[in-house]
Order: structure tokens, then C-alpha cells, then sequence
């Protein structure tokens, strides 16, 4: 028996990273033919839609409470966060977000006011991306509240950017600042779903992710789905305040974009930025090399669910 | 201070059923131009596609340990309920599912062959109604284990059955067997997607639902829906063997088909479904009436989730 197995019932989940769970659930699940990027392969599944120049995307993500969300968190905000997490996936992937299913589960003990709060932070994410949610599903439990959101929403075929778009040579970038989000800012994010569609409307965006484990844990993700390697200049990372360069990686939760395009467009994208979103930093944090192996193992991980750290 | 109302923050989700909680906290939400039927309406979400012709249907639901299943339940079948559940309701509508999005949450001391074989039933619903999962998310919990499933599909739109159609004098249909569900029909079932499609092909039907709460619930729901009343003939209840007419009419998790048809339809349904599904009931339980109150308060419910009973 190896190590990595318990005595009984073999392997645990938390033995695993989400990644690894996924892979080995998920290759054997069935294929329609609309599939375009199935489960895991990316932040959003794609299918083909009737119209041929329109894709739907779809999400699903879930905050569980004493791992998303501490009990005595607002209501109003673990709302917000629920219905923003899966919206960042769609900024990620430069998809406009349509239709909301979600579903709550809470212990009988709660207080409709405690729902009705947490409702209302789900309304207010909604509304400011114009998503309608379209159906709702709610169930006892006696464990932690667990709140699960899908969505539904529409990406033009030209527009679409997968996180394996990424070429040797490329400038990465990210948005907004990182490091420091449990300090608050993992509750009040705003997902980059407009500075995602003005990314993709100006310049050809080659790869393109939503940072949720950190830069440590998805920067090698995006290298990996490009078939690259990266180089990462940590003296030019976006810090927010207080925070070191090692928190800025590992810490995760930061939901800004992590993007690479042609360095032959990183100076006007820079200039054209500053005009349109000027209270919002664009950074040139490194770029994409030919070497398809990640070879330095020090590099820190982000936040990764089910692994013990 | 109310009865209703603890000392401490008000109602508790645990005093209200299902369908109250909902109903407090779904109208505020934003509706999109394109939402044809909303949140909590009916068993589908109905949005507008591109087709007119064509409508998409959007329905999440999910299976919380200790409440919808026990912890010694078969984890394949635990898997087969999670995704024929909202199937079952993709049939209620007469609607085709198409893909899928599965949250799985565990605690980490789950075994991979545990999630292993969830999956695998999982899977196996899936294939056996060309059902595509394109989107997995995993987390960790220190409570119960809780899957949810999102499924999108489509449907004609002059084949969409709604609850709300059905018209006085219409005959009353149930597919199947009732009662009894517990003791294990309610982990093995097959969502009526099959029948259902056969059923809007050559009949026209006026109002349909998935009896998922048992026809206690189920029907005045369907009867509120459609304004109208009901007569319920119980010594014709198609009982599951061992089952008395109350277990039939309360037990719940049936999954089987209700629905409403004009009386002239009646024989030549008959005749036609028992060719058709030799081994499958269809039986008359009553017809819809004028009167649009439903007076019989000795009406026994079904299972409402929240509700202390």
C-alpha cells in the first residue's frame, strides 16, 4: 500500500489539490457535440449556440461557509462574493454574463433576515452586470451554509479568450493590485467583466484568467493550457498596501485579470488603459518564454483547495 | 413580537416551507428582457434563445447528506438521483437537457473511491439521456457532503408545458406508481424525459409537473398555477405495491409525471401510451374544476423542505 493511502477506503480527497480531484473525476464523463471547452479544461465551459458566431458560456462555483466565508461575515457581502466569483470566470474568458440558477443551503436555525441580507448582496452583483437570476432552489442541512451559483451567458466567437492562447515572447499583465484579500477586498471584489470586454474589443488578447488561487498557483496554470514557460519580474508586481511580493503570489482571492498579449501592443494597451480605466492599475508583471517546462520549484503556491498546507 | 418571530433575529428558515422562502426572497430580483418564465415560477427556468422557435430551459438542484440521502447510501445511486433530479424536472416541461455543471462539496476525509463511484452515476444519467457535464467544481466542507447539479437544455416553443396551463374540466394523469418512494425507488428512478417528449409529440397537454413532493403538494400546486380547483379520485391512485393511499398521496420523491389533458384526449391517450410503454401506468386520478379555491384543508401535504411536520 503506498504512503499516500489510508488504511481504509484508499485515498482522501484532501490528500488531493482541486485540480488533481478533477482530473481524475472528469475525463470519463461523456462528450456532447457542442462541446467546444469542456469541464476544467478553463474557467468557463463553451458550447456552440445555433448561431454560429455565438458561444454560450457556462459557470458553476460555490462559497461554503468556515471555508469561503467566516460565519460572522455580512451577508450582504458572502452575496455578493457568491454571485462575483463566477462573474470574474466570465471576465476571464471575456464573456457577458445573462442568466443566474442558485441555490442556498442553510441550517432551519437561520434567520430569514440572515437570507434575506445574503439575497439582496445576490441582487446587487446582479444587477450591476445586468444578469437575471432566473431560478433559485433552497435546502435544510445540518452543516455549514453553502451557497452555489450557476451561470449562463454569451461570448462572440471572435472574442472568446481561452487561458491556452498565451505565445513565447508575450508580455503578461495584470490588473488591479494583489495580495492582502482576506484583509476584506475577497468580499467586495468587482469582477473585471467590463475591462474584460474593452480588453477584447481594443487588442488581441492571447490568454486570458481570473486570478482566484493567487498568481503562484495560476500563472503556472495559464503557461501550462499555452504549452509556455514564464518568466515573472517580482519586483514589478502590483502590491496592495502593506503587502510583500510573497503575499501578492500566494495569498490568492484577488480576482483581477492575468492576461498576455503581443509586446508589440503592450505600449498603447498601457497608454489607451490609463485613459479609460484610470483608477485602475495595469501592470506588466513578466512575460511567456519558449521553455514549455516550469522549471523553478520555489516559485510559492496560491490558495488551493482540499490540499493540506 | 409575532409567535412566529425567536427572540433573537427574527423567522427561522426552519418555520417557513420551501416555497414561502422562496417567495420572500425571489421577486426582488432583476429580470432580464429575455426571461420567459422566472425564478421559482415553475420547474424550469424559461429564456429566450436566439431561435425563436426555440426556447432554452435552465434548472440547478441538489442532494445535501442527511437530508436527501443517508451516509450509507450507494454513492453511484447517491450520483444517479443528483443529476435525474433536475432531469426529472427538464421532463416536466417537456423539455431535452443538454448540458450539465456539477458541484461537488466534501469534507476532506472523503475517500476518491467514494467520489470515484458518485461519479460514476453521475455519469451513467448523464449518458442515458445525452446529457454533456461540461463543468465540475470541487470544495471542501466540515459538514455534510452536498452535490449540485445545474442543467441547461431546450425545448420547442410550441412544445413547452408550463404548470399553469391546465383548464377546468381537463382530465388528471399520472405516470408510474406512488408511495413507497424510500424504500429505494427514490435512488433509482428514471426521470420521465422520454415520455414526456412522446407526450407534447402527439398530444396536446394542457398543464404538466414532476411530483417531487408527493401529489399532496404537488397538485394544488399545479391547480394554484393554473387557477383553477381539483377533484382527486383516491381509490384510483396507482399505488406502489404495499402502499396505502396516503403514502401515495404524502410520501413524496415519486418523480413521476402529472399532468392535465382535455377529456376528449382521454381514451385515445390511453390506448396510444399502453402501446407505447407497456410497462409503464398511466392512470386518470381526477380532473381540474371551475372553482378556483382549493377549500379541502384535510388535504395532506407532501414533503416541504424546512417545514417541521
Amino acid at each position: 500500500m503506498s504512503r499516500r493511502e489510508s488504511a481504509k477506503g484508499g485515498l482522501r480527497c484532501g490528500e488531493l489539490g482541486e485540480d488533481r480531484l478533477l482530473e481524475q473525476i472528469l475525463p470519463s464523463l461523456p462528450r456532447h457535440r457542442g462541446v467546444v471547452r469542456g469541464a476544467g479544461d478553463d474557467d468557463c465551459a463553451v458550447v456552440k449556440t445555433e448561431n454560429a458566431g455565438v458561444l454560450q458560456l457556462l459557470k458553476t462555483d460555490c462559497l461554503v461557509e468556515n471555508i469561503h466565508f467566516t460565519k460572522d461575515a455580512r451577508p450582504e457581502l458572502v452575496g455578493w462574493k457568491a454571485m462575483a466569483r463566477p462573474l470574474s470566470d466570465f471576465a476571464a474568458m471575456s464573456g457577458v454574463p445573462q442568466f443566474a440558477l442558485v441555490t442556498l443551503i442553510v441550517p432551519s436555525k437561520t434567520t430569514l433576515d440572515w437570507v434575506k441580507k445574503l439575497y439582496r448582496g445576490i441582487d446587487k452583483a446582479a444587477r450591476a452586470f445586468q444578469v437575471s437570476v432566473v431560478g433559485g432552489e433552497t435546502s435544510s442541512t445540518d452543516g455549514p451554509a453553502v451557497i452555489s451559483v450557476s451561470v449562463t451567458g454569451v461570448v462572440e466567437k471572435d472574442r472568446w479568450v481561452s487561458r491556452g492562447g498565451g505565445k513565447p515572447k508575450d508580455d503578461l499583465f495584470v490588473t488591479g493590485r494583489l495580495g492582502g484579500s482576506l484583509g476584506g477586498r475577497h468580499l467586495r471584489f468587482v469582477p473585471r467583466v467590463v475591462e474584460s470586454r474593452w480588453l477584447t474589443k481594443n487588442f488581441t488578447i492571447h490568454g486570458m484568467m481570473d486570478l482566484s488561487d493567487g498568481l503562484g498557483a495560476d500563472l503556472p496554470r495559464l503557461a501550462r493550457a499555452s504549452g509556455v514557460g514564464f518568466e515573472l519580474d517580482d519586483t514589478a508586481l502590483p502590491l496592495s498596501p502593506g503587502c510583500t511580493p510573497k503575499q501578492a503570489i500566494s495569498d490568492g482571492e484577488d480576482y483581477e485579470l492575468l492576461f498576455a498579449v503581443s509586446p508589440k501592443d503592450s505600449l498603447s494597451l498601457m497608454t489607451r488603459w490609463r485613459r479609460k480605466f484610470p483608477n485602475i492599475p495595469l501592470t506588466r508583471i513578466g512575460r511567456l518564454t519558449g521553455q514549455s517546462k516550469i522549471k523553478n520549484r520555489k516559485f510559492p503556491a496560491g490558495y488551493v483547495h482540499f490540499k493540506k498546507r
